[in-house]
């Protein structure tokens, strides 16, 4: 199996391992699961076909899915995103991968498309899907592996509104879950996963304070609110830019300015995108901006900064730091992307820390049993994880760090379902 | 039209006008609401019966109902939560009101059926109700009126919570908005609103520190979510407890400690209760409870704490402070209740902060005119405030704050809509 | 000895006595250093004039001294920081109050010589002051009684600072004590204790919301670091003005705004003035200012805020809650005085917490201590309580919460002590 | 001149000079100080022998005095501290660097003598020294040289407790300035300079959340207080650990749990040392503490960590990330150490943020201006930079934020300097 595997190379597998260990002894929920759940056989030669960066802990949660019995095969959604070493790894614990940071962007859908003939060829299979690749794939250029796949959970807050998008056009043909939209997901993962990510890979990969920087955060979804908290946490200050008033009136109660991004792009040091939406920064906002601003991108989406606006106008681009390009403007002023505008904790960081991804994987490790399980009980529509195994997910978590919550009395329940005083 | 109002003395009035006018003037939404929808003519004529606390900002809602022509009468949950010169300068200003501080509590109902009786006295009404009283009664002691109801809509979670017991039970005969529900009311009422007033309640009657205090929030809904906040805030080391799984997660990369009650009452130092629930201080906890423990209800319901079994077990009860009440138990240990445990923010301060409360009335006036237009329309179901509503009122604060959200470009929108890259 | 005492209602002690009762319950610390320090026969005898606010916390640390055996005599700086009830009920405790909440401003000063005559009648004393009151006095219109003064101690940077001025004038004759510049003091008292209570004043006495508001502290010195610290941990947007630099930046590193006074007078909606100078908000600030504007002063000095020029650019001055001015400009803008420009906490609210005044009082009560056994030992300068005995505060502090330090091992202090390697 | 350095490969220098480049464009207090100061010609020929660790912000700050005429030569406390492409660079730039990350530790004193050598070759020098290695080397083994040093300037806590044991012990020959008692110094590098980087470097090297982690912070001088407050900021549960009771009341105040150290062994999951003393964590903590605990040093003592110690109960060692060592008990626990127990901020990161080091740089250039110039006015003893020094740095950093202070009227300075009312 393990000759199928595309990596770069194979010898950098020993760096790739340690790696990988390291994630598996901080997955205590995801081990927990295994135990509990995995073991039951009903991964047993199914087909799994991953689309997630290949980084140590969805590596650790291909092989626990692997050493399930599954058939696992795994690309990547960007080149920019894959640590080669852990793809070594993992080729050599008997998952097949297709991924090497040295593949041309513009290929990464034939990647994908290798990981859905491989985990479909002659076998039913259930899709790991990130920002709606695989799906889209699916019920595009690889419409005849349709048949097989039993259902697709997906990762990410873009990749759940495109299935809803297909679903309400009427194009969607398989059942779906929203992963994300499970509470021990998008609260931690989304929040403080991205959230404590994406200011380490900006401190360290640009070494400057934090305190007291004007910082600007586009989008106060989950994402949006765990990077304004942690940035004010470390001594920011923080304007945050929406489009959903409710959201920009949270963002004020929280202690935030509140700014069209128009006019935050003359005042601020820092922005960092979280919108899952396209070009929220471009020509205008850069125009705008001060010398020395410091851009990135901490959303799925690769185009919320136009970084193609940004070459075009630059009279210059320069490396002049690991993972920080400078854009100087014509009039003199100098821009600095730092990640090349994909999401920064992976294009230039390690990711999510690993017991974020450690819930999520829990998760996805149950939606993959769930899918396997009830395929045929669920409708082409899509559903969120059952909120038992959400509970599930969490109380192994508690337990693990011997915290612990109440259960509700009979004469609370009582209490609680009934009106009449 | 005055004379009908019972209230405790019309000579307090003057001081009652003062407390209502600084409401008027931070009521910054409201008054928007006011002069951009209330003027045309939908309330004219209208019953509008209303169950709330008796302070400057319910105040000044009716009184803004009333000038938009509607015949609105008002009582009290309980006479805990009426300010008596309030009362008095609400009854000079042309709107009914059935309240006094010295009513016995065992009477409140009595309080809330003189207003279904009066308010729909031969014309159709709006109820603005507080945890499901008004609905109650008008769905058994009152039903001869409930033909006239065009709809009611309800301040808190718990009243949510029993108009849909009532609903999946088949009970409910009335289209109902669950205000609770806007984004713009619990986002900002129940989480800063309970937060803020909750603790300065706290700090007001006992004048303790919170810095450095173990403060045990038992509860992490949007109410303790706020409160375990501004105490972290403060500098108190919080404890959280839950019954839901994710929430007391949650509370955990909160950065708080998330213990079982019974753990948790060994080493509190002030406990607040925001559940939802009943007895959730009760015997038990107070057996385990330090000497000094500080005991506060921040929740809509009276009965979180058991007050009726500390009663019990305490040798002693006494006055020890204005709204402090000294429980003396057997083994010399005393445990302090603050505001009788009623929920502290009104039974022992002001209630919610006017800004926060000019939000919430700003989303029930705006529920009292869409039922008075729209009743026709909506189901005998529970139904959430349509969303453009909500958003209204937080682009009208936003506004006001010199603050702005950007709109989405159609390019935008459509990659937001679209699935094929 | 009760007859000497000059308050404004004895029968309003019963009130009084409850209060002291809370006070005296939580102040573990005081009541230690009574029972370790204060047996020992020292201030048997010894007068103890006192100038302080006459409220509970100020109360039971005077009974404190007069159950020590010492003849206690206390006045209060401002009448607006008089509690009567406290008052009486200090009468009856054997202490000599010279203290109505009626009596005019402008004799304070002689209430406070009334306290030098009777504690130094006949006996030595020491003086426990506050913002230089006494002191000043005994070198000016009772000079005669500074033979008698076995030194003074000294309650707020303001009046250490005076202290120091006569000090180094060449003006001062007695040793004195700055208590305020004890570490178990300042860092508590000043930072935390001032923070707490100056927040909790302004949101009880205006019923607003601190979340989202831009709060201007003036200020950042001890008193202004807490107040804004805790004002950005319950939400608000704290913009600082100051006069030193350091603290300025340090204030921009915290992640506040920094701007002068008469920039941020045009963007503040609560102003707290910090400073310990004069003056700090005046007439072009007032023109400057937003309609609605909130102003505070949280310092010892009562014309921190130009309140005289305030009233005389109004064109009319209102009650408009209680505790809360309304001054209305003649272009229609109005702004709001808190506590009549008073220091916020006494002058509308109870002081500082409990806790905080109970290591103030520790503190203090050594001081008096220090000097009547000490005297003789100490230079007519401005002295600092020696370390050892901060520490013991400090230390009985944490005994009782049940937390600890560590001790240096000898290899450590070694370590410490040596520079070869 | 560039033949003499020695470091590890100079081809390694282009990269070098990118970041040096990127800290010379982020220190604009440094390049302020240097266009408005350092160009008087006072360095003019000038020896500076500096230790600090080679990184690309206190390379350009050598390069910065270097421009200014000095004659510099620059060796690193530590080979864990060296960055040789840094090194490399800064030898092409006019500075004399022995520096190499290959080099044996035990041979750090060598290199430190060549800087002694080399700067003292027939010229008078300053020195900036770090932790004292330069002052106790000419102190004994380079006494030589001690005639031709006009002062020194030490950067860090613990190294100026060396000099005022000398000074005390009256072994010191020098005038020095403690540029770490700066307040432009130790306010922001000592408190938010570590605290940055001390978590920044613990994050991207374990990859592990903060968020609810119990993390034991030992010492709670400026660093321990800078790394306890973002600690919290990012939303981990944090226990302080001091031997001085003041601060560890302050901690408590602060909101954080307050234990000695060996009973905080038994909950920690990350330890970070920042005590200046030696031995702070050791065989009986390391017997105590869990599986899987975090052993983190963010002070300048190499051993507050007993490595030694760990080493020997240790049944095996084991690189298992970058900068991360397995330290298995025979028992079966592990403990990881990071960085080796060197400050981790350098030994497995880039050291503080360049801001921070502007300010710092900004300080020990003007200390160097200062002993150029004045140090024959200067006894051998320790002092402090003088109040006007420290504060223009604070000011330049202010205004190139656009940011400003008040000055004070004169009315207002003569309130302050006066007593009589």
């Amino acid at each position: 199996m393990r000759s199928e595997s595309m990596v770069r190379d194979l010898g950098l597998a020993p760096e790739g391992h340690k790696k990988i260990d390291w994630a598996a002894r901080h997955s205590l929920v995801l081990n927990t699961v295994r135990d509990r759940y995995l073991k039951d056989g009903s991964l047993e030669g199914l087909g799994v076909g991953v689309a997630l960066p290949i980084e140590a802990k969805t590596a650790y949660f291909t092989v626990v899915l692997a050493e399930a019995g599954a058939e696992v095969a795994v690309a990547s959604p960007s080149p920019l995103f894959v640590q080669d070493d852990v793809a070594a790894a993992l080729a050599e614990r008997g998952v097949t991968v297709y991924a090497s940071s040295q593949n041309p962007p513009e290929k990464s859908d034939r990647e994908l498309e290798r990981v859905l003939d491989r985990t479909l060829d002659g076998r039913s299979a259930v899709l790991i899907d990130d920002r709606a690749g695989l799906v889209r794939l699916v019920h595009t250029t690889r419409r005849n592996l349709l048949g097989g796949v039993l259902g697709a959970s997906e990762e990410t807050t873009s990749g759940v509104a495109k299935y809803e998008a297909m679903d309400s056009e009427g194009t969607l043909e398989i059942p779906c879950i929203a992963a994300n939209d499970a509470r021990c997901k998008y609260l931690f993962d989304n929040r403080y996963g991205t959230g404590q990510s994406t200011l380490t890979a900006i401190m360290q990969n640009t070494n400057l304070l934090v305190g007291g920087k004007r910082i600007v955060v586009l989008g106060y979804g989950w994402c949006g609110k765990g990077i304004a908290r942690y940035a004010a946490g470390l001594g920011a200050r923080v304007t945050v830019c929406e489009v959903d008033p409710v959201r920009g009136l949270e963002a004020y109660a929280d202690g935030f300015d509140v700014l069209p991004a128009l006019e935050a792009a003359r005042i601020g040091e820092v922005f960092i995108t979280a919108t899952g939406s396209r070009n929220v920064l471009a020509g205008p906002h850069f125009e705008r901006m001060q010398d020395g601003t410091i851009l990135t991108n901490a959303g799925a989406v690769d185009i919320e900064i136009d970084t193609v606006d940004l070459a075009t106008v630059a009279a210059k681009v320069t490396d002049v730091r690991r993972n920080v390009e400078e854009f100087a403007m014509p009039d003199g002023r100098r821009l600095y992307l730092v990640g090349r505008g994909m999401v920064v904790n992976l294009a230039a960081g390690d990711g999510h820390p690993v017991e974020i991804m450690d819930l999520t994987f829990a998760i996805q490790a149950l939606c993959t049993h769930h899918l396997a399980n009830n395929h045929g009980r669920l409708d082409t529509a899509v559903h969120l994880l059952p909120k038992e195994i959400d509970d599930e997910v969490a109380r192994i978590k508690l337990e693990a760090l011997g915290m612990g919550v109440d259960v509700l009395t009979p004469k609370q329940e009582e209490f609680l379902r009934s009106w009449r005083d």
